[in-house]
């Protein structure tokens, strides 16, 4: 391969460095109405009235609509593609504003201005009388009250559950000389925390409602706007320009039903729904807040012979993805160690916390965390090397998942793991810091992990490209999946030039969606980008490559199976000699006075297979033990994403991914009000997401395989890199301290609760 | 058929009666920068030196580009379709802004400032120097005086001519008892006068030059703009929203390449280059003016022995669509009456005065101007009845014309004279009317024309159309061809409709073509929208049909052969028997998990026959001699345009095309200061526009034929209602007062002239 593999610059650098590219703010028209909703100031109960007067009478307000107005039609948000079988849609569960409040600032009223300082003042001046419901934060609690469910539909505030059992489990826990090791783990509530705050326009146009919206999957919006509304999916338009990063939770509908609703108020003039930062925290979606409790039976030799894994998972007032998460949670968790017996149960429950959904690796961060922790408890408890049981445990070429049969089509694990362990000289580290004292400590940890490419089989993976041939021989690229900032146009501007023939400046990627023009595809997700729909874009290619030749084979009289193209030249096959160029057949295809025909193709390419990319990470921290801090001495993340299309983006993929882990592991959690259900810390302020200040160097690695199954032997990458990070500091600080933190993240609060429990601080009077 | 031929309301009406419908200037960013141009001030020479020490002191001033500035290219402007036979290519006859100077008000500077007021107030503080030459405006004149030529490659100022001869002229004249019949006549130069003048905005954006314009021709203006800055054609995107009129103006590169440039001067910021309604008059294209010499040898039955033309094209100063125009109406001399013996002979000459380029009808109006006149002089002095001479020589069907081979495949021309006689009472009238005394008189007259429907076999006729369907069983349907105000997105989207089967509702018209995404067609022009764009739009239909048939099929397990859609449901072809819907298979198709396949279907239709269009008016006027005032009683146009696809639709293009008629037989011409070759009626308040109080009740029939080439049985429509008025109104001058009027508009001036020499109006001393 020529192109695959090498580093050429993004296609989206110049216009992105220059302030060229176009986000949805740069496109709003002039005089758009600007729209702001009014959100509850309670987590749980009822809207009972609205007094409007006095937020009519703002100057500049041209409508208000309360959940008293909107359609009685209930939707769902989560970016996951249609079922035909009514038991596999995702579930409705919401209105486009809400009578019945599950959340702390919950949509119950909107108001449409001619600005937007005269919208806030009306929302503002709206009256609200509440009846209030106690509030319920934990899902165990929510579980065990179900008095006032949050939704009448699921009585029991369950939004799903799942179990599963591989092998017999009673059994394998008879054999003799297990030991049994435990232990509870607990994830927070984090945020997405993208640049760009939610925000959509919207208007009519040609008898469609059409919206404006840096949306990770616009055809599935386009469908959601339209269950929303109940409006057929084909009147709805759905335009996706830049974004500002989405990382899952542009993977849901946002503002997007709400806005499309608002303009068909006014007459489909152009309305703006613009969030702010902080609704973005409260009102969008976060990552789930999940507790493991995990079992493990080991061996003498470190195999396991049984393990077992319960999740709960906090969904918050509305389903979004619901139990999707927590299920794939459950399914790592077999997936990493696949020996022995396993059970394991997931439970996804409503809370008043604000609605989770998809975020970069969809559970597996959570699992990854609790999982690789536990290890290391193991490690401890038996005095295993903590490399030993996961080599000797961890999943194999071949390996096939009963309950899914995803398989292991190549793994490059063992690698990754010898290469971190090289850079960091970890083994030895390891025992050098067994036993120290002292305020100031230093750690090496690690973890590893799996992770599946793409949503097969558990849901439809479909994508379809278009390409078109200019009569210079260069050509567009219609890809339905979005370029959502990490890079995916430049991987498809690449596959299109290496399987065509052509130089990557004939390449010209069309980078916006538009619903009515863009082919279908479900969008930005599951690190699917390059595998499912980079297989689209090959078979494309190849259509168009097929079609390219036979118009040559017609100009030159040969036939097509004898004819290549390299470097933008039709060449007689496995030889240099040059017949014509593809400008050529483009200028003759075009203008021919005899056999005019335009080269355009079109393809889908339905996948249906699947396959596991792999990675690690291996840091080496410094605690300081009475100020209660960590400093990363050195950190890498070392990915098998089978073969690497791009060395820099890909990099750069990794960088964004540890950064994000780094928050995760060491500082981000959303900080509620218990009696109130109100998030403390909604701003970027009093959340602390890291900065570049806050961040160490970053080293990334890979172990490139090559993947029979992926279009040019790649696998997933875009959201690995964040799944190891949290674990390896944890795990450090466990080396460096001796103390097993079992919650993240490891902010000073917690280190210090933890080192005083430890004994390692001592506690000083009513201070604490 | 139950669509075709029925009446719905045009898909854009709602948004273009509300306002909705966005315009270039709708689409403008903000900030963008405002661009003028400094036009010459004289009409033949060259510029010498300019200073712009002034110009620059302007705040606001970002740039100032001169002819010695621009790129060392020629280019061309013509909407013709790039031919890969160099001879057969545009005349390349400009740059961007010219040094050497050819008609008044020619481009030679410009300046792009923050505001339209700097741009223009810097424009006006540029000082040139130039070298002059004597103004040729005439078209002899220009032939006879060559020691200047306007373009060095064209020393003779000849920029083509062309001749031709059926039969042996000579031999024919020799035939005993023919009485032969001379005349001249003339065409003034005209403007389209579409409301929206001339402008665009352009910007770079992904590494290509983006310019938006409502151009009738974006797939052709995007080349030409390549070729013009030498840039390779892929890296032009251009993008065409609604336009407010065309008529052939927009179906040259107007303000785009210079547009294009600029932007490039500006490291890609947009900037608008928007011209005035008086710069539209006087820097963009306009119709040709023409001179006839025509000769007719008749028998005494009445019958043509031999027929002779020669037309004298002016050019102008550029050479635009140049020749064709010419060439366009000799060919109509010989098809309308192809009997007996005839020879045509074309040129045309470069002159100082404006461009002509393309306009409704592509020389024809002025041919028939000259040939329906002359045949009413034939009538005037053999006394041979007018309808006889037509109805004897006329085309008939099955006529094959000799050198472009297009074959008369429908006519129903006997049937629309029969109408439009019928509706006036012609006969009898013209009798009654004959010998008139006093100063009001009334008169009949009628002319007729034959119209070739688009361009084949003298240029490419291909064109493109996609069609994707959406879940709910809708479709979008792109279409390369442009809808340009008359009604073409509404056709489609009936003939989509009709083919596929489905309702109306079902489908969208993407109204915008933008280069990159829509399907290759040449363009709105030679009313070729209907039979060659329909042409593909059927194919395109028939295939999406089949992709949903064979889609269904398998659903069903049926053959697709025993399928059919009606009314958006599968059903047993030929039976009531409704199986699924298209929804279903829509839905299917593209959620299936086993064969999910999403459905879009793009064809090319490579045009390679052609048919004749025909059609008449007839008129009634009352003549006030001493005022020189024509006052129209009754006018009535008639036409055979095949298959009418939708009645109203057509009736608005029929009275469009008159209105333009009355306007160019009754008032409109540009006036020109013979000195300088300043247009000295620029404007819309001394050009003598048609305006709805000027415009008597129009009638408008039509004689359906089934044409069997056109996609539905449809011909030309768009452009021949303009062609007959003139000539019928200047016969029925020639009824009403026995002056023949050899020139054209009849305004009051011109009928002052005619009066006095025919000695109506008696001269009056010195004030003559």
């Amino acid at each position: 391969m020529k192109i695959i593999g090498s580093s050429p610059d993004r296609v989206d650098a110049f216009d992105k460095v220059t302030g060229k590219a176009k986000y949805t703010s740069d496109l709003l028209p002039p005089h758009a109405l600007e729209a702001k909703v009014l959100h509850s100031t309670i987590a749980n109960g009822w809207v009972r009235e609205f007094d409007l007067s006095e937020a009519w009478k703002v100057e500049g307000v041209v409508d208000i609509v309360t959940c008293f107005d909107v359609p009685d039609i209930q939707y769902p948000t989560a970016g996951h593609p249609w079922s035909n079988v009514p038991a596999k849609q995702d579930i409705s569960d919401r209105k486009l504003l809400n009578t019945r409040v599950r959340c702390y600032s919950d949509d119950i009223a909107a108001v449409i201005a001619e600005t937007e300082l005269a919208a806030i003042e009306a929302v503002r001046k709206i009256k609200v009388v509440y009846e209030e419901l106690p509030v319920i934060l934990d899902v165990k609690e929510s579980l065990a009250n179900t008095a006032f469910p949050l939704h009448e539909e699921r009585p029991d505030n369950i939004v799903n559950k799942t179990s599963y059992e591989i092998g017999d489990f009673e059994e394998a826990i008879k054999e003799k000389g297990l030991t049994r090791i435990s232990g509870t783990y607990d994830c927070p509530v984090v945020s997405h925390c993208h640049i760009e705050p939610a925000n959509s326009f919207a208007y009519k146009e040609a008898g469609k409602i059409v919206i404006v919206s840096g949306t990770q999957i616009p055809h599935l919006v386009r469908r959601m706007v339209g269950q929303a509304l109940g409006v057929e999916w084909g009147k709805i338009r759905v335009i996706k320009p830049y974004l500002g990063g989405g990382f899952g939770n542009r993977q849901d509908a946002l503002t997007e039903p709400l806005n499309a609703y608002l303009t068909t108020r006014v007459g489909g003039r152009p309305v703006r729904l613009a969030y702010t930062r902080e609704e973005t925290f409260e009102c969008t979606r976060t990552r789930h807040a999940m507790t493991f409790d995990l079992t493990t039976y080991v061996r003498k030799d470190g195999s396991f012979a049984a393990r077992e894994l319960t999740v709960y998972s906090n969904q918050g007032g509305y389903a979004s993805h619901g139990h999707a998460l927590a299920a794939n949670a459950a399914n790592a968790f077999r997936m990493m160690y696949p020996v022995g017996a396993i059970r394991g149960k997931a439970i996804t429950a409503y809370t008043n916390m604000p609605t989770a959904g998809a975020m970069r690796a969809y559970g597996i961060p959570q699992v990854a965390f609790a999982l690789e922790s536990h290890i290391d408890d193991i490690s401890k408890e038996t005095g295993l090397d903590p490399l030993l049981l996961r080599t000797k445990n961890m999943m194999r070429l071949g390996y096939v998942d009963g309950p899914t049969t995803i398989t292991c089509h190549s793994t490059g694990l063992a690698e990754c793991i010898e290469k971190g362990e090289e850079h960091l000289d970890y083994s030895r580290k390891r025992l050098a810091y067994a036993d120290q004292s002292g305020p100031i400590r230093r750690g090496v940890g690690m973890a590893i992990f799996c992770y599946k490419t793409g949503v097969y089989p558990i849901s439809l993976e479909t994508s379809a490209v278009r390409m078109i041939l200019n009569q210079d021989g260069s050509m567009q690229v219609q890809v339905g999946a979005t370029e959502i900032g990490q890079g995916a146009d430049t991987v498809w501007v690449m596959m299109t030039a290496e399987t065509v023939g052509v130089t990557l400046d004939k390449v010209h990627l069309v980078s916006k969606q538009d619903t009515d023009v863009t082919p279908y595809d479900t969008g930005a997700y599951g690190s699917r980008q390059t595998y499912v729909s980079g297989m689209a874009v090959k078979k494309t290619a190849e259509s168009m490559k097929r079609k390219i030749l036979e118009y040559a084979a017609l100009m030159t009289n040969k036939d097509p199976m004898d004819l290549d193209i390299v470097d933008n030249k039709i060449v007689r096959k496995n030889t240099d000699i040059v017949l014509i160029t593809v400008k050529d057949v483009a200028m003759e295809s075009c203008y021919s006075l005899t056999n005019s025909n335009h080269i355009a193709v079109e393809e889908t390419h339905h996948c249906s297979d699947n396959t596991y990319a792999f990675g690690v990470c291996f840091t080496e921290i410094e605690v300081d033990i009475p100020l209660c801090q960590i400093k990363i001495l050195d950190i890498i993340n070392v990915h098998d994403s089978g073969r690497i299309i791009n060395q820099t983006t890909a990099r750069g993929q990794v960088h964004g991914g540890m950064s994000m882990g780094l928050g995760y592991g060491l500082y981000e959690y959303h900080k509620f009000d218990p009696k109130t259900g109100r998030m403390l810390n909604g701003n970027l302020l009093d959340y602390k997401l890291m900065t570049p200040l806050d961040t160490p160097t970053l080293h990334a690695a890979f172990v490139e395989t090559d993947d029979p199954t992926g279009p040019y032997g790649n696998k997933s990458l875009g959201e690995p890199p964040t799944i190891p990070i949290a674990p390896a500091i944890r795990n450090a600080v466990l080396n460096a301290t001796g103390v097993s933190i079992n919650s993240n993240p490891l902010h000073p609060e917690r280190l210090f609760d933890s080192f005083v429990e430890a004994g390692l601080i001592k506690q000083r009077s009513e201070h604490v």
